[in-house]
């Protein structure tokens, strides 16, 4: 199985109005609540594909029990969630139905305490020993400590079990210096890594700074990877409209898929891309449409740099 | 004990966020809950003057249980709520701490099954028969029918229970015509029975339709009573600075709270006058600050019209 590590899960709530208007007071025409945090997105798309998953981090509180028993419903994921006494976060997305455009409530997360981070922390090892890869996606909750990345990447190196790192910040700089074998930033998070604006020159330094491979997502102008066989960008054929979120987490469970199978990096790339897009053109935030992927997978363009 | 009845109880959340920006991401500062409708509101009022009430209604879902688990730490309430298999609504208030505005958002309430109705009449009139007082209050929850509090004040007078109805609408218009002991409503839903926006005449028009007395409440203004002992007008000694959330739920206790004391008119409308004007100025909205309780009460101006 294919293991996914979310530390900070949310519950991601959704309300639909008619129109937001700033000061007033609204009823909302639609609700729509999924199992948040990047690594469980990942765990549902990988599921989704038909890759055996099980999914970890902390869940808490209400919001974390209702993040429980909507990833009950997720086809092919095993929760191996940890309790934490504290809360999950919830947040909220907006949708303005004139516009079409959202506005979005983010709660802190839950405090992690020493003991909890260390039953993880073990919890993690014993995963370790059945995982074929390992992704430790999103934000730190607050007490867990800024390295806690670099502890899981150094423990998932010594299982032997290959690591894809998908953060930002602090937890970033010092997980990539544990060398993971795939980081998968962003234009902001790759800059705020390097100093660099410059995707291609940013997204080499990156790798000089730990990482086997990095995989920069370039929204709608797709993948740039800088990897021991090559440097490549993949395109997708056109630019999808549709909603973004979740376009990251998508990739990363392409990658992830295609290196289990053992695909080359066009594969892996062409995979991550489409499904990536798949995302963007699905009618709910976070999922990927699977006529989309079935329709552009065969499409994307990848350029050997 | 008093009884409260919420149909369509809530769990209140507030988020505070720096500054509101539509179409923006916010990070929330503050998160704060709170078990919501305005039965649940009044029942926390009672239980904190020291009056065992008992609260009923519908809670479901994992927003229910929390509801139920809040009210737990109101002291003094009695949690006779039954179950739904809907979930209970949210309310969330999103206050920007740069200009001390709110943007509400409520979530539909959860839809009531038709067995789930008949099984809360059951419940209703066990708990009527150790009840001094009932309200009745706030708005209908999908599937229960909107001559449901007709139905309710109707018991309630059989059991000889006196009934205090504070709703809104169709619901209103049918409920007074069951001729309910007292009902609260504010100008917009007096305008709305009566069809008329003055007050005082609009006052005495609703009792015509049913209710032995009316007290509307006018906000900073205060409280305007038509009732069969005479007319009164109650104004607190000065406009208080706050959040009038849950003033007239806070009015409604001190006129039910007084109805069991066996206070007279002019009494009662100071208590309520006093409680309302509390809750505005505490900073916690929907609670009432005990000093200014005590303070008011002993200024506020009732005059006979």
């Amino acid at each position: 199985m294919i293991l996914t590590v979310t530390l900070n899960t949310a519950l991601d709530v959704t309300h639909r109005v008619p129109r937001l208007l700033p000061h007033a007071s609204h009823r909302v025409t639609g609700v729509a609540e999924r199992p948040g945090g990047k690594g469980l997105n990942v765990a549902r798309v990988l599921g989704a594909l038909g890759h055996p998953v099980t999914a970890t981090g902390f869940a808490g509180g209400p919001s974390g029990a209702l993040v429980r028993e909507l990833l009950a419903a997720a086809p092919g994921v095993t929760d191996a969630l940890l309790p934490c006494a504290d809360r999950t976060r919830r947040t909220l997305a907006v949708v303005d139905e004139t516009t079409g455009d959202t506005t979005q409530f983010n709660e802190p997360g839950p405090q992690i305490t020493a003991a909890e981070w260390a039953a993880f922390q073990g919890r993690y090892a014993e995963l370790l020993t059945g995982a074929r890869a390992v992704a430790l996606c999103g934000s730190l909750p607050p007490g867990v400590p800024v390295g806690a990345y670099a502890v899981l990447v150094r423990a998932a190196r010594a299982a032997g079990v290959p690591v894809l790192l998908d953060t930002g910040g602090e937890a970033l700089r010092r997980g990539v210096a544990a060398r993971p074998e795939i980081i998968k930033p962003n234009a902001a998070e790759l800059a705020e890594l390097t100093g660099s604006r410059d995707p291609l020159p940013a997204t080499r330094d990156a790798r000089r700074r730990g990482a086997r491979a990095v995989v920069t997502s370039l929204g709608p102008a797709g993948l740039l990877a800088a990897t021991p066989e090559g440097t490549w960008q993949a395109v997708p054929p056109r630019r999808l409209a549709g909603n973004p979120t979740g376009a990251g987490d998508s990739a990363v469970a392409g990658l992830l898929s295609a290196l289990t199978e053992g695909l080359d990096w066009p594969a892996a790339l062409t995979r991550a891309t489409a499904l990536s897009a798949a995302t963007v053109h699905a009618p709910v935030a976070g999922e990927f449409d699977p006529r989309t992927y079935d329709e552009v997978r065969g499409s994307v363009k990848v350029t050997q740099l």
